[in-house]
């Protein structure tokens, strides 16, 4: 290609103006950010482009990773309206999630500043987290005692093996308050996993309850079971991840064995000098093949309280509710049936038990791999 | 105050999950993230608020600071209706900002990548800033052309010692070009100082000029003149502070010599931690003296592409043209007469000689010190 | 106090230029760079001062939580001699930690650069790691190929259930190689837990291993237990916090059931106003009881491969081989003799069973609590 | 090429791990950091390989860029001694530089700490910079005091325009002490150029000066004469920027009229992704011609205050004093003898005098290109 012919490819869209209207919507905020060029406002709305993608690509199995602060923020109801909608078929994230999901789900949290007092806040039993305040009575005390009576469940239950994923479930359908996440994924048997599970409050009361329950094992491996079973058979795949660390690794690990993700949209405020893999860009991904070379990628920096609600507002007309790709269901059907009823009527759950006859039924007829899910949708 | 009233105080402002509508405007946006608590979304609407109020407060003198780079971008737009609808009443940036303002009034920027081959884009004669693509004849050779013409009819108008503002006002009303922010700046007489012009592409042309004519003088200490007769006289002052270096600290600098700002808001990407002031926080300015111990202030961390468009639109129903604080234009009222008109006239421009006439008029019978600017407002 | 006393306490200690010597010594260094008074210099060498304490402190219980991309660089070095003189009584870290040690104890990594072509290394089956390079015969397949004699082994010992530092221990004695942290933590029997230890190359082969073992678990609650006993008797602890993540809140959480850490130096790259946990500073930490307000405690921002070489070659001199905390080894005493001794002999390892043997005789004769371990010291 | 040859292309050289020693000198330190492969160690010490190559080049023209900030700290050291041994021909700074230079060889300031509180410190008349406390007798009473003085002499020497590297020449002779900058740049003849100079406490002197001597002018443009000389003539170049802002902008503006740097080395803490100059990597200079497609170069990521005493403490052996590049010395030579005399004879200062009589003695015999300057050296 000659030089002309190289800068006319190169110079095809110009940058535009931003220009301040009356009223703008976050829709119209969206397309403005897309002209303006540079320089993170572009990439949000690229993001939002891709995500839009991956969200209307029903042959797509989406996963989203997010760590456990932005569930102690408001970004929190962003995240419980992603579950609602379908937009992922597999969520991954930190016990922190877990936590503050159970905390807010029955108690309050503050609003505060970074520059508050620690030791001051200490003396009056309130936890800071960033610039939210944590009372102690929204949080330990609250967790242990509801955390308490379900495990007290789950041993009337007779369960002494599970995996984290079933547990977000059983534990979601305890909550049952439409504030929170893990009612939604359990309404909408979305599978959460945590990789860390043992790692903040509800590990602590896990582990208070294993001493107990010596033979209570959580089965980490039967997690990797899931995983392995969504991904492995995906049509296509796309990624959301929300920040780094545990949540992002596991995401992107999964996928090269896929030969890497189709979509993906990393937002974070890690910097990728420091080699670390929260910080590592989009681009990295493709030589562990983990995103496709051809993918949809895009790394936006910045921090998702701000970028989050942003574009999901964006996309919120254009991607109503949509179904779990039907791909990314393999949780009910990849092991044999008998495995697969002992497994969900193990779980003593009334969602679960009629999931599992339901599925009994089903096998019965269904043939297609267009099936769709028998309830919830 | 006991325990149980200090919690009370402090817990008095609950976090509410931002709720994803369908059509969200910026101003619902700004609502919401304000409810959030955290993280910056927060700070976003505490921000948008402050600013909201200064610009209000029209007995505050309100001063924008902001890099060059922003203006390669479509935030150029914002900056622009911020002076348009006069905002601010004194603007402080760098030479690029005179750079890019021309260039992008003539001539084209276009969208490119981060990733980009920088050698193969020096090949084509394309400068790459950020994401943005900068074609050679869009820059350096349209500037010097503009310029060289520019220079010519401020030989011709004997001008052989200007400041930075006054030079800019020149150079708008050379412009002349309602995509332009130096046209706005003309326009509505609002200051723009550059305390570092000669570092850039304007700069290397004045230097140009400056062989030929070597008792040309810019004459800085002018624009200081102009900084602190400004500042000096304020009944309250605020500030925007876009980014850091030498506009950020220029604007901060002069507000000691009044006790500090009453309003502050910096939007920023630099830490703290190194001991700059690009990165340093509104309250290390408080030491200072720079920034009232009361004042309103916030620091948004994060991408000004992105920040700024939200912060504006949420803004612009509420707050559309404002009146240059009266206070604000001492540059007309400080020196005796004689030496104010024959600096308007001096400067050979038609919008400046009528000013000046309007001034001489005004002045036989203005006294009270609520007057109005007696032209474009 | 007065204002002169006031100002007399607090400017006490000068500002001191930096002097370039000849052949200055890495404690040289850290001295002048304590006097240097800003702006991370001063906090790397206070973050040298507190870790020595830390370590010269026989009381206090030693914590070390990094994250895995350290270990792809030549900063393993310095992690393993901090094992090997057993500066930290318990170390936290992430799966990836296992596959890097494991990779370079039997295979190389190489240098790179961050801005090289991921596709193209991509092709030439080669990851990047940041600005190292990954070649997949040094990763993936090696791992693979020890992994299964590693748990063909672990499977002929009979171990259906291990915690992850259990199975540490077990690894190093099969890697069996001076470089290698496993190995180290294995001879000087230092725990290292992973409490995500399937999000990675060897999480994956544990999963490939439980699909033909089903009733295989990771006991990730025996981890805990572990952590609760080796924190709970502690007299002091303290914390040198690599990074953020999951290692990082593991190491602090279990310090907030004994009133928080007495000493605690955080290096980070990671910000604060994301509200992130990886970011958050030491003093957010102590509104929590994870760090005591009287605690020693630094927050140092920088990457750890420039910033921790320096203070550990600063302290060697001084610290030489030190005895783990004798309240640290409770894995061994807090069990009543036939659980643990049954627990140890279990794990089917020739040093454990010597150790389990040694415990029993010991416990014939010791009674006070200042005992020291039988071996290795 | 094959896959084989280019995989050993690129894995020719392993990560090495770092090794403690027991008292490692600094050069040791950096040899050491260059074998680990990644992730910021390594960009170190290849930035203290292309430091030492650029001083050791004695055809180079180095230029030194940096923000005032660090001359607060004990960093100053390093930056005195770089001057005194002549690394560089020519420095570009803030107007800080010259406040705090003015104030530390003539006061103290002291350690405090990032967290304190401003308000208070208000109250006692000390700022904070950083984790830097400024007491304000040091400070802005000091300054005053000194630069009126100085202003005095310079009006009775009858100056009525002066470039701000001859005003930096001038002010160094006054300070007379060898703690300053100003001192060495003055003793050894380098140009310390001042873009921005009435943006700090000293630009606020000189604005004090102006108002009673309207006629005074800082001859920007006249620096910008000495840039453009020292530049095109240079048969190298070499730029070691530390942050960003006015003063990198500077250095590698001028660059590119010569076809861009062969030595850079960039410290900063800036971020890339905000589009700013700050932040933009030697990379992007490639695209503008600011740096050569061939050159050395490498972005450090951390903070000077960390990372240059470490380079500047390992090059120290090596690099003793150098001879300022030849070509570096246009001030004196590009001008017609008398205008140069004059120039040199106005500004009424024993050593420039000498100098110009020197200068005048040399002229009448030199004739080759590669003349040493006749003093100093």
């Amino acid at each position: 290609m000659n030089k002309s012919d190289a800068r006319s490819n190169l110079l095809s869209k110009k940058v535009i103006d931003f220009s301040i209207g009356s009223d703008t919507s976050s829709k119209e905020l969206m397309e403005k950010m897309s002209d303006m060029g540079g320089f993170s406002a572009k990439k949000v709305a690229e993001g939002a482009r891709i995500l839009r993608d991956m969200i209307k690509d029903s042959s797509s199995t989406n996963i989203l990773s997010f760590p456990a602060d932005i569930m102690a923020t408001g970004l929190r109801g962003v995240i419980v309206e992603m579950a609602k909608r379908k937009w992922f078929d597999l969520l991954i994230s930190t016990c922190g999630t877990l936590d503050h999901d159970i905390a807010r789900s029955f108690g309050d949290y503050y609003q505060g500043a970074f520059e508050m007092d620690d030791a001051f806040l200490h003396g009056l039993d309130i936890h800071r987290l960033g610039n939210v305040l944590v009372p102690v009575e929204s949080y330990g005390i609250l967790i242990e005692k509801k955390m308490a009576e379900f495990l007290k469940n789950i041993d009337s239950d007779g369960i002494k093996d599970i995996t984290t994923h079933e547990f977000c479930w059983k534990l979601g359908e305890y909550i049952n308050n439409k504030s929170s996440l893990l009612y939604w994924c359990s309404k909408n048997r979305i599978p959460l996993v945590i990789p860390g599970i043992t790692d903040g409050s509800v590990g602590y009361q896990l582990w208070q309850f294993y001493q107990e329950h010596k033979q209570f094992r959580i089965n980490m491996l039967g997690d990797e079971q899931l995983m392995s079973d969504t991904i492995w058979d995906s049509k296509k795949a796309g990624a959301l991840c929300i920040g780094g660390g545990i949540s992002k690794h596991h995401a992107i690990w999964w996928a090269q064995f896929r030969g890497g993700f189709d979509y993906a949209v990393y937002i974070t405020t890690a910097q990728e000098y420091d080699g670390s893999l929260s910080g590592a860009r989009t681009r990295e991904a493709i030589s562990w093949g983990k995103i496709k070379e051809k993918a949809k990628h895009v790394n936006i920096d910045g921090d998702a309280t701000l970028v989050l609600p942003i574009i999901a507002s964006s996309l919120a007309g254009r991607t109503a509710h949509r179904a779990l790709c039907a791909n990314s269901t393999p949780w009910k059907l990849k092991e044999d049936d008998d495995v697969l009823i002992q497994r969900l009527l193990r779980l003593n759950s009334r969602d679960l038990q009629q999931e599992a006859n339901c599925e009994i039924q089903k096998r019965k007829t269904a043939s297609s791999r267009s099936r769709q899910r028998c309830s919830y949708l």
